[in-house]
């Protein structure tokens, strides 16, 4: 285990913030003249001074002369308004393929001072080792990055294999580690509802160790499933999508956790709730669960999540609230983060307005770290070992034999289950298809080519092998991701064996990442060394890479929204209807394993 | 030390709670047909049920007939509120004069289900181990009595000799007992605000245990110094007297306690804060400090507080918000209890009016504990050990002698210091007055009285002579009280030396409690065995006999507002100007002892 490092609690400077307040120290830094947005009270507070100590919030008050020293860093605020740091209720960095460090690096900017991460998928490659990887670099950065404890690794025990899986007494571990806030969203709901005893272990575990059980309630049916969910005890879900979920979810006392991601609209549609409802909004919460590093480079972050609620109609303070203090109540942190008053961490954000909300300096942690959109600090990268960066064992090289799919014998055409993609849905359809048998291999054609998992943990270079339709490859190509949720083998998906080996092994070459090849040419490239899931390169970086790998889709005929998303969701064996695991092909109405191809009749 | 017994927790019954809520186990009570009061979305919600199992909320449904069992026992609400068990904030037990068992027993039917209570007097007489009576006799209690450990016994130190100290090393063994919620009020002000390191190792063992630092900030100073108090830690506050503290907490990230106690008046001043500055009502909670028997028996609890804020104009949910939820979340117990939401233990009023309030059904715990203002259970009293009940050691039998004073050598008059009772303030004046010299002796006049503090807690019996004006007392008499705050050594104000040997002599005998002596025969008597300070018998007992002293100080001259509450106070060397302690007089503007008589020039 590395050494890991907190932020000095408040009890630790309390001596120095109260000799800060008092007037006998001078502050570290004083932010001077400028509007107090203060989320306890919903108000804003023209004309105060914020002065900083420690790290900390000494005091905010209408004047800080008496506190100010002739070595104390003086920001004139300008009337502008000072607003707490935003934070991201919940999230998983790899969604980024960024480390935690580049993740911070590309946010810091956008005024995101704090997130709350559950590296879900670093837990199916590399089990507990992975997730304090990924800890131990989050307590390294300028913010405060909270780790959620993976529950679910692998998602669909007994239809896949992971690399790694979590058990109770991992999640009880976990709960002593210093930057572990709880335990990350719950997602077997069906297995919490049917009580289940090892999710109510990993629950039981985080409620004794007094922390906060996320939840992941992915299901429109709020009957008697739903209560027996939440009975179970987990104590939020993003997973709602429209107005009735989110109150549902408030009404049980639940707190209601509103997405707005890369590919994820739930905020538009839930926080009518508040706008229109008026209900109270102190349970409702802002998060991302997933952003893209192109959105980060783009778009923002959380300012953008925020401007958004605004947008859709919510009062400025009140989304400020649902970015801030409602967060950090939810996690206990109230005393700690997510408003400008004493003894919190001195995240600040200045703003010139309320509703655009430029980010124009970002103050974490007492220190300035970006100004007018540019980082200011280093964000440092964990040395990670060997074993998290050579995560892509196949065992031997791969040829096109390995996917071959033998047709019945003396059969020339048969009938094949066939995983049918649809745009801009997550949910699959379970199609079939009649396709051609040469040299008494079973044949892709124009709409439906060949898609394969290859087992990568375990060295074994097992190859699962079926088909899809709906991306519209042309000519001969393949592509290949060690981003493969949930268990991250190796999704290929191509109309020519010989180029599905030649990528794979490529893949295997440089540690992990997406690459697509066409006629032997590779035509995009991103490495992905950490776990097959991240690059340490910077967002910037990674965001170009992708956008070419997307316009290689492209050029390979693919033209569907967000086509990488839905490539790298087909083995993800929880979503309906068809899904293709490590161990075969899954029918996800049923949770059953369903054969290739239809006997013939 | 007793063995304990917590309520089970939430893991702990989980299975069962979500066998009922999914339908496959029937419920053990289920509340039918009510208006659910959300104080989560702060709403009314007709036609709902409630599911109990286990001692807890299981669901809450249109329809609990899915989870409705033979076995079930089922109860109409026929469309009354139900609405979340009441919560007081922050209170003290022994103001009642009552045991906790017996405090619960009062104000159970009002509604309370759960209290935080700092045992604050108790500490002052025995120390870590009186706390830890209390704190076990509540957790053998059918509500939730969460003990706030006592932060500053003495309360003023060097001025003053308690019968025990607390210690940091006691704080931080303190917060190991399964009943402890946090510390209590931290009252030493200037203290934390100059650094105190004893005081600030209470509060960090408090906070790095990770709960509630209660405050206590007793000055309407709200500049430097208080901004020091706040930086120091302390995380509500209930002395704001004024809209201008109430406000000044909460945008600080206090929590705003306003109190309605049995001599406290300081919601209507403060919850404008609310009613007309609209802010943010979430960081608001009620609490009454100090209740007396009389008021529990006479006028309720925190119903009475709930019903006086809405008479001031507080919305009737934000009201109860302000009692429920609000306080739950302040002391990290919001998934515990406050709400009547899945998980929480199942506390529940049913009222027909969400104004007048009137209390007609009590669950807690999902027991039925009081009805029609009844109470329906056991409130089992702790075996208090011999040194509890005989804490009152004088050494010898007191005589006229012991409170004599003497003049100086040959003089008629003498100027004495002379502690100014002014009526409904709880601050003295420090007067001066000429007295006459008999037989060498200082005597009073019809306006001045004579007042001892004795010393009972180490068996020395001595005296500490003074004057004080302001009762009115006639005749010859003699008052006397082991509740004497925060020593609670012994009060004794009389007008005649014998009646005050005869009265200190009867409290030794009984172990402790108030009396009022005339002419030699005993006017009132009110046994207080248990430290001196609380009796064992139920609240009607004590308010009765309380209301027969009041009786006998009016009969001996006395017609000041709570009189009694005068004489305690007398010895509180923390409120100015002018006290007097077991050391001697207390100048409280000074925090220094001057002579009991001027000397002659």
């Amino acid at each position: 285990m590395t050494e890991t490092t907190t932020f000095p609690s408040w009890p630790d400077v309390a001596p120095r913030l109260i000799a800060v307040a008092a007037g006998r120290e001078p502050a570290d830094m004083v932010i001077r003249g400028g509007i107090w947005v203060n989320v306890h009270t919903r108000e804003t507070l023209p004309d105060h001074d914020i002065a900083i100590a420690a790290g900390r919030v000494a005091c905010v008050v209408p004047d800080a002369g008496y506190c100010t020293g002739p070595e104390t860093q003086v920001i004139e605020a300008n009337g502008r308004y000072m607003i707490p740091g935003l934070c991201d209720a919940h999230m998983h960095i790899e969604s980024g393929m960024l480390t935690p460090a580049e993740f911070a690096r590309a946010i810091i900017p956008h005024g995101t001072t704090t997130i709350f991460t559950d590296p879900h998928e670093i837990a199916n490659v590399l089990g507990l080792d992975g997730v304090r990887y990924m800890h131990d670099e989050a307590l390294m950065q300028p913010i405060n990055i909270f780790t959620q404890m993976p529950s679910c690794a692998p998602s669909a025990p007994g239809l896949e294999t992971t690399g790694h899986e979590i058990t109770p007494e991992d999640v009880a571990e976990a709960m002593t580690w210093p930057g572990i806030i709880g335990l990350g969203e719950m997602m077997n709901f069906p297995g919490v509802a049917a009580a289940d005893p090892k999710m109510l272990a990993e629950i039981a575990a985080t409620q004794r160790a007094g922390k906060t059980v996320g939840g992941h309630y992915a299901s429109p049916d709020l009957g008697p499933d739903f209560a027996a969910y939440v009975a179970g005890g987990p104590a939020d879900d993003h997973e709602g999508t429209c107005e009735a979920d989110a109150i549902a979810r408030a009404r049980l006392g639940m707190r209601s956790m509103m997405r707005l991601g890369s590919a994820w609209y739930d905020v538009e549609s839930q926080i009518t709730a508040v706008t229109e409802k008026r209900l109270d909004p102190r349970n409702f919460i802002l998060c991302t669960d997933d952003c893209h590093s192109g959105t980060l480079v783009h778009d923002g972050h959380m300012n953008r999540v925020v401007r958004h609620a605004i947008a859709c109609g919510c009062d400025p303070l009140v989304a400020l609230q649902m970015a801030t203090v409602n967060t950090a109540t939810h996690f206990g942190l109230e005393r700690e983060l997510g408003s400008i008053t004493p003894g919190r961490r001195a995240d600040v954000i200045l703003t010139s307005d309320l509703r655009d909300l430029p980010i124009e300096l970002v103050i974490a942690r007492g220190r300035i770290v970006a100004e007018s959109g540019s980082i200011k600090v280093d964000c440092p990268h964990f040395d990670w070992p060997g074993s998290a960066r050579n995560t892509v064992h196949l065992g031997h090289a791969l040829t096109a034999k390995d996917f071959e799919i033998a047709a019945p014998e003396g059969a020339n055409t048969v009938r094949a289950n066939v995983i049918g993609v649809v745009e801009n849905q997550a949910p699959t359809k379970a199609l079939q298809a009649d396709l051609p048998v040469r040299d008494g291999l079973v044949e892709g054609d124009g709409e439906v080519c060949q898609i394969a998992v290859v087992e990568r943990h375990r060295g074994t270079g097992r190859v699962s092998n079926g088909f899809v339709s709906g991306f519209g490859y042309t000519g001969r190509m393949a592509m290949v991701s060690t981003v493969a949720h949930d268990s991250h083998h190796m999704i290929v998906v191509g109309t020519d064996r010989a180029q599905m080996a030649l990528a794979a092994n490529r893949l295997a070459e440089v540690g992990g990442g997406i690459t697509i090849f066409r006629e032997g040419e590779e035509l995009a490239l991103v490495e992905l060394p950490i776990a097959g899931l991240m690059s340490d390169a910077p967002a910037e970086t990674v965001a170009a890479k992708t956008e070419r790998m997307v316009q290689a889709m492209r050029d390979c005929g693919c033209s569907l929204n967000n086509a990488y998303m839905q490539h790298s969701l087909l083995a993800l064996v929880v979503i309906p209807e068809l899904r293709i695991s490590d161990k075969g092909l899954i029918d996800v109405r049923t949770f059953k394993e369903i054969p290739l191809l239809e006997p013939v009749s």
